[in-house]
Formats: structure tokens, sequence, C-alpha cells
């Protein structure tokens, strides 16, 4: 379905990182994010533009049997909020100059035709995941074909690199019992206060989330799809798409919080090679988020306790990303200079 | 000769942050900068306009006994650097919409009159602390006014936020010196590669600086300004006197590694209160960093692993500072959005 490949070898990326004038290495993390960039986009001098930022939005059925600590029209609200220009995304996309798109991967409202909401609903959420699984075969793949199809036609549009974020009351949930099958750790340490549950109310998430995951019943080695198809939800299958066309077209993929990773965990499981297009913009507060880094050996950029979703990670480290790529673009070398190489 | 207060309490703050469409507390480190930014500023609705990047350049007898990986030569090539725009700092800066200006403060070369360089030299560098004292108490005074005069000179022109970086081979030593002082940490602990010193020369490093203590031969509580003397340099004291002018107008200042921290050391010693003024952007790689941060109980902004100084970190921070000042200015709140709370 996707032909995803490492990218090449870029020749002389290391040797221009180290001819500029710096001592080597003292940019840090940001030399390697220069390198990621420089190979993924194999070129010397990477000129990024802008970047699309896109948030799914979806409902979960399991929402309604407490596991938030929202209630579900929340959803719908705040996807309002977006298109109103209200939320913290819009604020931080607004000042680091990052393009925003909403889709509607299975929001629980009717919002009608609307200016800037892409209408992308598979339906009106997922089942419930505690008696039967999220949505169908079917309806999993037609909502890895939409996001695919949205990020290829922004590749199409030669955009290079692309933000994901998300929004969905009790997508935490669901993030949680993806990860506890792609990363193999105990089901209680994927398992956080979401936005914001007390002791009694996590403790109910953690209930539940081990009768979901006993009624799936899934072998280890079940298929990446089965898995995602069981807990939903419809943004996060979305997500899984838009990640996979992306690495496919060869884009930078800059990956939020602990819901987004969870759609990375699933890309990956179908196509490792999605890794070396992804760039982990910040470490989330919410638990299981360790769990996914450690799985997939990602240090992010920024580490600020941030629980928000909606892609803000994304947006707040597309500066630090635009620097890198900029440093590689446009620092003197000790050469053009003149200036001194070490003793 | 500088009268510094703590920001006065801003009524409404807190609730304002807590009444954005976000779950409280979602944002993390961005909400405490958030409620500092709105008492520095005293407002609500804080809009910084584009912060002024102070690069201050100086030089130091002690480079010449070995304290540095690089030749003196560097510090006014790396000024040169600067004004044709070839430096990581002037990258960062443009992309981040900083802007930069370069003050010689004491570097050792003869720039003549140059457009873009502010042209505050004490002296052709620092005495060698080796021997004697980096500088007299008369030149330390004169680079403390002339930092204060530069910053004084923004906040008559409505900058509201100014940032601190520096130039100097050798002033890591120099920093380790004043660390070692001001935070009564073990000089061992205090000294590190710098621009990269090998094991040799990280020993050599740790040696030259015990005898330079050990001459120094200062009493606990010494006065900060002969403590600042003795070990310079003149780029650190011009910082010294900017910050403490900053806080007294009541600026934000957005401090980057190791060696502008220690000159947050000196400036606090003298002023408490110019802790509250102070945003640290990030955790340089230079271990006498963290006993600095210990030291201010700070928790800096960013953690790349950077280790290049001229400002860098305050430039790639910047953009979460503003980001931090945007969301408590135009994010809507669940009210005004009409977006249900919490159940």
């Amino acid at each position: 379905m996707f032909s995803i490949r490492p990218p090449a070898p870029l020749p002389g990326l290391q040797a221009c990182i180290d001819g500029k004038t710096k001592p080597p290495g003292s940019l840090g993390q940001l030399e390697r994010l220069a390198r990621q960039i420089g190979q993924v986009r194999q070129t010397l001098t990477p000129r990024l533009g802008e970047p699309q930022l896109l948030i799914f939005a979806g409902d979960h059925g399991a929402a309604r049997a407490g596991v938030s600590a929202y209630p579900q029209d929340v959803t719908w609200q705040m996807v309002e909020n977006f298109l109103a220009g209200g939320a913290a995304i819009n604020v931080f996309s607004r000042h680091n100059n990052l393009r925003l798109q909403v889709i509607d991967a299975g929001v629980a409202h009717d919002f009608g035709v609307r200016p800037g909401l892409v209408d992308a609903k598979i339906a009106f959420g997922t089942q419930n995941y505690l008696e039967r699984p999220a949505m169908t075969a079917a309806e999993c793949q037609l909502a890895i074909e939409r996001g695919a199809a949205i990020v290829r036609q922004l590749a199409e549009r030669g955009v290079q690199v692309v933000g994901f974020g998300e929004m969905g009351i009790g997508n935490t949930a669901a993030a949680s019992l993806l990860t506890q099958h792609f990363t193999t750790t105990p089901l209680a340490e994927c398992v956080g206060r979401g936005t914001g549950l007390d002791d009694a109310g996590l403790a109910r998430k953690k209930d539940l989330l081990a009768r979901a995951a006993a009624r799936a019943n899934l072998p280890a080695h079940a298929e990446p799809l089965r898995v995602l198809a069981e807990f939903g939800g419809f943004e996060i299958a979305m997500l899984c798409g838009a990640l996979l066309a992306g690495a496919e077209a060869g884009l930078l993929l800059l990956i939020d919080g602990f819901i987004v990773t969870a759609a990375v965990l699933v890309a990956i499981a179908l196509a490792p090679a999605v890794r070396d297009y992804c760039v982990f913009c910040h470490r989330s507060a919410e638990p299981g988020h360790l769990a996914q880094l450690r799985a997939l050996d990602a240090e992010p950029l920024l580490d600020l306790g941030l629980r928000l979703g909606e892609g803000t990670g994304v947006a707040l480290a597309w500066p630090l990303v635009r620097a890198a790529a900029a440093f590689l673009d446009e620092m003197a070398s000790f050469a053009s200079a003149g200036v001194s190489e070490r003793l």
C-alpha cells in the first residue's frame, strides 16, 4: 500500500556541519536535527518553507464510559474554537508561521459545511471498545486512505514539512491501549490523567482500559491495523495514514505528544522506515509518552511539561526545526569567514 | 547605584491563565513563564514587541596561558563574523526576529570605527588573573556603567525584552572562577571543556584556575564587585551592569548560558530582586552551568546540549517566551468560546 524507504546517505553532510563557525558539536541536538533534515530532504541547503499543521479530530465511544475529565461535547466545541482562532494552537501557529488545517475525522457532531474545516468524517465517533472493536476493518482502511490523501495533496503542492496534532475527548485512553500493545509496556504505565483526572478517575480509567484490553484479547503479533481498529480512534487512524503518506513522499514529519506518537507506533509497525522522517517535538507530561519515546529511542526537542495536545508541541518546536535547517543553509564556514580553527 | 524591587503582585493573573480554553496546568512551564511575564510587565495582555539581543565581547589576559582550545584572535574574528552576519547567532536572530547589537567591551583588537559595532572598549583585554586582578576597581565600575547605559537607552526607546549573549575566548574560565565563589561549589565542578578542550587541556585549565583562586584568596563575603574585578572579564562586567539596569527598568531579561549566568550571579549578589526579571533560556552542556542553575533554583526553557554562547540559547528560546505572552494575551476563555468546563 505504501512504499517507504529510509532516506539515502548524503555525502558531505557531516563535513558541512563541522565546517561551520562554531566548536564541533556545540549546537548539540540541533546538529543531529540538521543531519536528519539534510538527509530527509537530500540537500545541504534546506529551505523548508512554511509547515502545514494538520489537526485531526474525532470522538470515542468509550468517552461516555468515563475515561475523561471533560464531557464529550468538548471535542466539537474545541473544533469550533480552532475555527474561531481562539485555541492555544491557533495562537502558537500564528506567531510561529504554521498553516493550520482542521480535519473532522469522526466527531460526534454535525458541523454542516464549514469554511476551514475539512470534512473527512468516517462516522459520528467510534464504537465503545469496552463492548466491541472501535471501528470496522473497512472504516479503519478508509480513515488511513483519507489521511494519506490529505498529505499527498500537500506534497503535490510543494509542502516539505507537515506537523500533526489532534483533538478528541477520550483519546489518551485509546492511545494508552495502542501503546501497551506496540511497546509491550504494562498497561498501568501507559495510562495517565489525560486532561486532568483525579486519583479516583485515574483508577477508574485504568480499570476500564484493562477490561478493554482483556475483551480484545489481541495476540502479541496481531496485524497492526487490527489493533488500531480495536481501539481507535478515527483521528488516530487518519494520522497513521497521513504519516505513512508523508514518509512515502519524503516529507519531514513533526510529531506532537502522546496521541500522535501512538499513531507513529502503528505506522512504524506497518513500515519501520517511517521512523527516519519523524521529528519528536516534545516530551509530554502524560506518562505513557515516556514508554513510547523509550520504545522509539527518541529524544524530543522540548521538555516543558505540556499535556494539551492539539499540535501545540509541534507549533512550539517548529522554530527549533527551522533554526536547524537555517544553520545548515546559512551559517558561514571557518574558511569563508576567515576564523581560525582550534589550536 | 541601582534601585531594584521585586515586581508587584498582579491581581487576576492566575485566574486569567486558568480561564483559558485548556485543562488547568496543561501548558506546563509556559504557564509559569506567562505568570512571570505578566508580573514583570504588570499586564494581563503582554505585547512584548521585538527583543533586543546584546552581545558583549571581550578578551581575557589568561587566555594566553592556555585555558581555551582556540587562539585569542578568534574573539575579534568572531566579532567580524557577527558583523558580516555569518555566525549562528545571526542566523537564529534573523529567523526569530531578534534585533542584534554587538558591543566591544574589551576586545584585544583595533576594529576602527565600524557600523554596527558599539565601541564601549575598556581596554585591549583584561589582565591575567594568574598574576594580578583582571581589572582595576575603576575599570570594573566603568564597565558596569557602560553596560547599564546601553540598556537604559533601550528602555527609553520602548524595548521591553532584552536578551544577553557574549563572545570571548577564555571566558568560560572566568565564569568558572565567579561561579565557584558565588555558588560556593567546589572549583572542579565549575570547570568544563569550554569550546572543546581535551582531557589534558581540561586538567591544565583546572590547575590554572585553582592557582588563580589561590592567588586572589578572596574571603567568602568579599564585595561582589571585588570578586568580579579579580576574575573579569570586561564583557561579564558590562553584562552585569546591563542586567542591573534592565531589572531597574522593569524589563524582561533573557539569560543565555554559562557566562551570562555568571554575570547574573554577580548582579544578584548586588541586588537579589534581579532574579525575578530573569528568564533562563537554556541548560548549557558546560558543567558549571548546572551549579549556577541549582544555586538560582532556575528551570531553563531549553535543554538541547548547546555550548556555543553568543546568545544562541536566547535566540532559540525567544519564540517560547513570545508564545507564553501570546497565550495570555490572545487565547479564548472557556466563557468567551462557549466550551464546557470539566465534569
